[in-house]
This record gives structure tokens, C-alpha cells and sequence, in this order.
């Protein structure tokens, strides 16, 4: 079961004319949810064919704007386009009364229900979970109360070998019990070896992002052995005062982070709009943490 | 003195992945007017390499979304910029209060000073006027308080002729007088024909904004003449009673409108997102008024 990422945009507070704020896409397990909503998230979300019907859950890190001001825009279109199913966003407990005002002025009759979940920024915790997924929120170290996300498909059962099936005359409640790892005795009254009995299921996948912070090693326990890790790199290494001073990271920092979290793959965005060149943040990585890769918008990511 | 118009967005409620929400910036006279902020007005800007100092004044037709969504993201772009001019925003005076906790939340700290004038929508009325501009507004007829904008350079001086100096003696006085109309009396005691002593000053510009309105005749007079109109044409003829239902104009009755108030030229925009072909709103303007273009986001025209 595949995870993939969009990335809708990857700047850091002001937009370029080829970047835009914050917003990614992730779809998992056929879930599709949004992380944070910088202004023009809509249109990227239409440029990159993402069905907005899909989308249930809104994830936001923090209430800086760059981060969240899309989102009146993005909630009024789901309602013009129709929309019936209610939409959660995560969220500061401040955004509800940021935000109902402007439901109530510009989108008067809104034809679904908004769900607002407030985050803590304490410790990590649960603010989702279904049959296949989890996603946890964890707190970064920003300026204004800020938190990552860990989604995680949940463990899944093995499959049943078709032939072991024939060959052993498997029950429905002797199947049951193999896929719960229970031992299987044959009729010579041998346990019959695991992999005769069943295929492993594919490791469980998993993304992280930490998004806006400065370097804060209390996330490496959170994200421990994630698959793939977005971390963001506003700054490079010879700026590391000035990135501490506003709550962000440098590019070697976010390796590190990633070396010691043992994370499959890093990803790295939102680069302050200082820098031209933005492969001196890969090179800088790339020293600490090899499988390293910048993003930009629309980059997709597929695990 | 030229006059440039630049589209930043031109689509109808609902935006698309190739059309931003309405948002225009008019150049005339050296001044730079933002008209309408829609959603991705700030990355426009940016896209046509606006210099975003020069914008001092928005005009705000009317507060639904698609019209006004950006505006936030944009002030504190202008912040994050270190501007210090500070900035006036011509719009309903439900603005302030829809605005003013976001300006607290979201752009603390603003290093300058954002004015409101708010708008009436009884009659038309002078709203700005320098040494080469004025600018007014009158209502237009749609679904909450509209207001459209006529944008005028004054009727400027005629040049004297350098050779007319130089044969007649001319002193400044006398230029002075000659300019301001007064006949002028050469040494045969004859009247100096006007033409052998000036060059006529260039007709003024001017550029009339309406949108978002129902077809609405009593603009004809405020609009009268104008070198260029912008006029929505949300839906073609065939959907004349859902125009007027919504608030809106089709493109035969835009046209109408620019016939019978003698305009120079008319540009169609904010079609709506249901038809694929947008050139049927081009024939079925031409069909009333010939001198129609269609416009679509980064359209530059230059008078």
C-alpha cells in the first residue's frame, strides 16, 4: 500500500513567483489529508489534480500565516463545489475565533460542518486513527506554539500462501490464528515453518513533518525509524545563530535529526528566499545525512 | 503619459488551475493601483514583477471572497518587506472589523500604518485625487454593497511649440497665458493661430473597473467615454435570468453597456468556470461591440 506525498508548496514566509507557502498533500492508506494551507493551496491543489472531496482532514502546525492563509479560501470553494461530508482541522484553539467570523461573513450557509480539534503542545499525542492509520502530533520549538505530525499505517496482517491453504486444508479459524501468529501443527505433529504458511505483509509506512522549528533532538524518539521525514531548512549552517534566533533550523541541523532518528529518507523545504541557490542546502545535508533530497512545488514523493 | 493595465487574476468564484481570483493593478499617471485582491494576488504581483512599494492604494469592489482573500496575505508580505509608506485600502467599512484581529494575530508589529476609507454605495464619489489622478466610485447591482471605480488622469496642459518661443519672443507670462487658452496677439496686431503656437496636450486617459454587477444602465453616465472598460461577463446570453439572479452580466449585455456609453475599448473577464470555450463571450460581444478583447491573468494592455 503505497504513500505519496505532494508537495503544493515548499517557501518559507514569503512566497516567490515560483514557490508558494507552506501546503503538502499527503495521501496514505487512501486517506488523503492536508498539511498546513498557505495562501494559494486551492489552486495547487487543482494544478495537481487532487480530488477536493478527498480531503477530511486539515492538519495546521502553527498560526503563522504563511502557513494558514489559504484556508478561508480553500473552505469557501469546497462548499461552492457542493461539499456534504464534514471537514476537521487541527488546530490552535485560537483558530476557531480567527476563523468564525470569516465563516460567517464570507461563507454564510456553508453546506457541511467544520470540526475544529485543538492540539496540545505539550506532548506528542493521538488526534486521529482509523482502521489503517494513525497520526500523532508531536511539539516543535517555534516562535508561537507550534506542532509536528507522524502518520502511520498501522501494522498489516500477513497474507496466506494459496498453496498452504490446499496443502494443509486451512480452516477459516485456523487462517485467523496462522495471521495472529499462532503456531500451526501439520498432521505429522511438526509445527509447519512460518514461511510455508504465509507471505509478510510490507512494513508499515510512515511520514513525519516538522514544520516550522528549530533544532529540537526531544523529536527523535517521535519519529524513530520513520520512513520518510520533511524537515525544514530555512537556513544554511553559517546562519545557525540567526535560524535559533527565529525558531528554524539549518540544513545540517535537520541531517542530523534525521541521521539520529534513523529515518529512511529526508526531505527538505522551506528555504528562506535569501538564497538563489538552493542545492548548497543538499550539499550541506548530504555531509551527515546521504538520502537527502530538496522539494519544490509539485514534487511527489512515492513510497 | 501611458496607462497599463495588468490582469493578476480574471476567473469567477471558483478558481481554476490556469485563472487567479479578480485582482488587477492599474498603472496611470505613475501611480500604481491595486484593484480587487483575490486569493494568489501577492504571487501575481510577483509573477508581473510589480514592484510592491509602488501599491499605495487597493480598491476592494466588494467584500466576497474571491475578491478579497488575498488581501491579508499581502499586508503582511508588505510588512515582511520592511515598508514604512503606509497603505489605504478603499472598501466596505465591514473591512475593519473583519480584518482588524487577523492585522492583531497575524501582523503584529506592521512597520506602517494601514488606512481605511470606506466606501458609499448611494452614488458615485470622488475617493482619491492627487496633482494627475482622480479616482471614483460608483454602485454597481450585485448580490452585497459593490462599488465600481473610474480611473481618470486630468486634462493636462498643451506643450508650446519651441519654434513659437523663438519667432514670437514668447515671455513665461505670456506661455503661461497661451496654455491656460488666451488668444494671443502678434506684432500685426492679428491673433496667432492656436495651432502655430501649441501642441494639443494628449487626451486623458481613463479606465472604468466593474465588476462583480448585474446589467445595470444607470453606470452609463459615470462610465461615459472612458478609454478603456473592464466589465464582468460571468455567463453567455442563453443564461441572461441566472445573471441577474446571481448578480451578474452576460457578455451581450457587458457589450451593450460599452456601446451605449461610447467607451474606447472593452475587456471581458470573470467567466464563469462552466464553459471550457471562453471565445464564445468574445463572438457574442463583437456581435455589439466590435472593439472587445477577452482577458486572462498576466494580459498586460497599454493605452
Amino acid at each position: 500500500m503505497a504513500l505519496t506525498l505532494t508537495i503544493l508548496g515548499s517557501n518559507s514566509a514569503l512566497p516567490t513567483s515560483d514557490r508558494y507557502p507552506t501546503a503538502q498533500i499527503l495521501r496514505v492508506s487512501e486517506r488523503f489529508f492536508l498539511i498546513d494551507c498557505g495562501e494559494g493551496t486551492q489552486m495547487q491543489l487543482r494544478r495537481n489534480k487532487v480530488n477536493f472531496s478527498k480531503i477530511n482532514h486539515i492538519f495546521l502546525s502553527h498560526l503563522h500565516g504563511d502557513h494558514v492563509f489559504g484556508l478561508i479560501g480553500l473552505i469557501s470553494t469546497f462548499g461552492l463545489l457542493g461539499r456534504r461530508k464534514a471537514l476537521t482541522i487541527h488546530a490552535h484553539e485560537d483558530l476557531k475565533c480567527l476563523l468564525q467570523p470569516h465563516l460567517d461573513y464570507f461563507c454564510a450557509d456553508l453546506p457541511y460542518q467544520i470540526h475544529f480539534n485543538d492540539l496540545r503542545y505539550d506532548e506528542p499525542a493521538i488526534i486521529y486513527e482509523d482502521k489503517k492509520v494513525t497520526v500523532e502530533s508531536f511539539p516543535l520549538s517555534h516562535r508561537v506554539p507550534t506542532c509536528g505530525f507522524l502518520f502511520k499505517e498501522k501494522a498489516k496482517e500477513p497474507n496466506i500462501r494459496k498453496e498452504a491453504i490446499l496443502k494443509y486444508q486451512l480452516t477459516v479459524p485456523e487462517i485467523v490464528a496462522i495471521k495472529d501468529g499462532h503456531p500451526f501443527i501439520g498432521e505429522d505433529g511438526n509445527v509447519v515453518p512460518e514461511e510455508n504458511l504465509i507471505t509478510p505483509a510490507p512494513a508499515p509506512l510512515s511520514y513525519a513533518f516538522c514544520s516550522d522549528t528549530r533544532y529540537s533532538r526531544r523529536i527523535i524518539p517521535v519519529i524513530q525509524g520513520v520512513s520518510l521525514l520533511y524537515h525544514e531548512a530555512t537556513f544554511l549552517h553559517e546562519l545557525k545563530d540567526l535560524a535559533k534566533r527565529t525558531g528554524h533550523t539549518t540544513a545540517k541541523q535537520a541531517a542530523v535529526i534525521a541521521r539520529d532518528a534513523d529515518v529512511g529518507q529526508l526531505i527538505l523545504g522551506h528555504f528562506s528566499s535569501r538564497y538563489k541557490d538552493v542545492s548548497l542546502f543538499e550539499n550541506e545535508a548530504k555531509e551527515v545525512f546521504l538520502n537527502t533530497a530538496l522539494v519544490s512545488d509539485n514534487t511527489v514523493i512515492e513510497l
